[in-house]
């Protein structure tokens, strides 16, 4: 079937809120944007579509550039599949579709990904308060988007920190434990900016959130998540930003930061090496 | 039970996203507003605890400033309320607790209610792809917080238009067809603003909604829906805005303009005569 001339590869960027998936990845008797993705795919196209996404994303994590390529034997337009699709979709959309050469894989020809991660630096307004901190300053509205803190943060401490990520290293420190054996666990991050930005509230409120902007060639399981843990651990003081190399070197999941919260957390783009991917 | 002296009045304002209900009133087998604060009060405060909400907002529907009473045995301080049913909620919030005199009702007493419709204009950019303008340019983060329009909107019309709907009117052409027959039909609407306001995306990108505040001493069934889309019938050219008084004179539901879907409408605030209250 692969093999047949007429099969056409298509290529999908796909954006979606995760705040209502158990993730990316089809689970039986669980809502997966995996699952969703196919489903609707195969409605549109009126054809079983299987999708091979490029990144597993875990539950609650949202996706504004989440990129997949699934092989396809309908005549159908590419430019008709978001159209339709979009017309059934609710939490997820299909940003564009178009046609690739027979070996490009969504996954295997990634090259670089970008995620985000924001976190509400609002609890901090209401002081000695922790629990009600929390709860008094969230915005219920942005429960699921963004990460909320009710510690302070040094802010300055998280950027000097963030320096010593980039760079080509092994990061097995940042890798789950109990992940499966990974051979190589060596990976480049390209950048890694923490930045400050005004944004409104519900309630047309001006808030405070801190943008954190990864780039990399690859990412191990949670690895995204155990760096901005680690982060925030340097942010409130219980790491210096000095230790950065220190647990980079250590190779040794017990020596970084926990595993953030993934609400907050944005798959933001994906990068291919060809013109036009 | 409700005479004996030691039952306390509890007077609870509530915050909640709508996205995950079917509107506030308990109803079987569905998933409301008023029975998920109903069983994490009755918890906090173990007893059960049934409340009085002040305004029945339909599925969809969120709120900044929904108003409840409840009468209450426990001598739980009540500042402990909101801090320990909040550590329970996740899309609702109890924004505070207080007791109030015995006779006092969240929905009897209640002089007046402020709604916020959020209308957002992005579709606009994308001119006649109207299928694609929809979706395209919709924020999916924000699908159930703002009404999308996709076309363009008169808003001086829309604001000139406004004005006829304050002041003391029988709105009977601004209630459900099919409500329960309502023998006093007359309301005061107090203030109609629409106005627009700069908002940021959920990608940090810049956009414009249209902020449509009413306030009024009470509202007929579906009455806040059907004037707004009255005005998006005035802003896109289908009435006029010299329509309006005639519409209110007509006393018929068939002369107002559709009832406007349930995204993007808020119950902002609910007002009491009484200080303190």
């Amino acid at each position: 079937m692969k093999d047949c001339g007429s099969v056409r590869n298509i290529h999908i960027k796909i954006e979606y809120d995760g705040s209502g998936f158990h993730g990316w990845q089809f689970q039986p008797n669980v809502r997966t944007v995996q699952a969703v993705v196919e489903e609707v795919l195969s409605l549109v196209c009126a054809e079983e579509i299987h999708v091979h996404g490029t990144s597993r994303t875990d539950a609650g994590v949202h996706a504004y550039g989440q990129h997949a390529t699934f092989p396809l034997n309908s005549a159908i337009p590419v430019d008709r599949i978001p159209v339709a699709a979009n017309n059934i979709l609710k939490d997820v959309k299909i940003v564009w579709a178009r046609e690739e050469a027979p070996d490009f894989h969504a996954r295997y020809d990634a090259v670089g990904k970008t995620y985000i991660y924001r976190i509400a630096l609002d609890g901090l307004r209401v002081g000695a308060h922790v629990r009600s901190a929390l709860y008094d300053s969230t915005d219920i509205f942005l429960r699921n988007y963004l990460l909320p803190v009710n510690y302070s943060l040094d802010i300055p401490a998280m950027q000097e920190a963030a320096k010593d990520f980039v760079g080509t290293h092994d990061f097995a420190s940042f890798q789950a434990a109990g992940s499966q054996i990974i051979e190589n666990t060596v990976r480049t991050i390209s950048a890694l900016t923490i930045g400050e930005r005004t944004r409104m509230d519900t309630k047309g409120n001006t808030c405070k959130e801190l943008l954190v902007t990864v780039t990399g060639d690859g990412f191990l399981y949670n690895m995204v998540r155990i760096i901005v843990g680690t982060l925030l651990e340097v942010g409130r003081g219980r790491k210096s930003s000095a230790d950065i190399k220190k647990i980079i070197g250590a190779k040794d999941r017990t020596f970084a930061g926990p595993t953030a919260s993934p609400c907050g957390l944005y798959l933001f783009e994906v990068y291919y090496n060809s013109e036009g991917r």
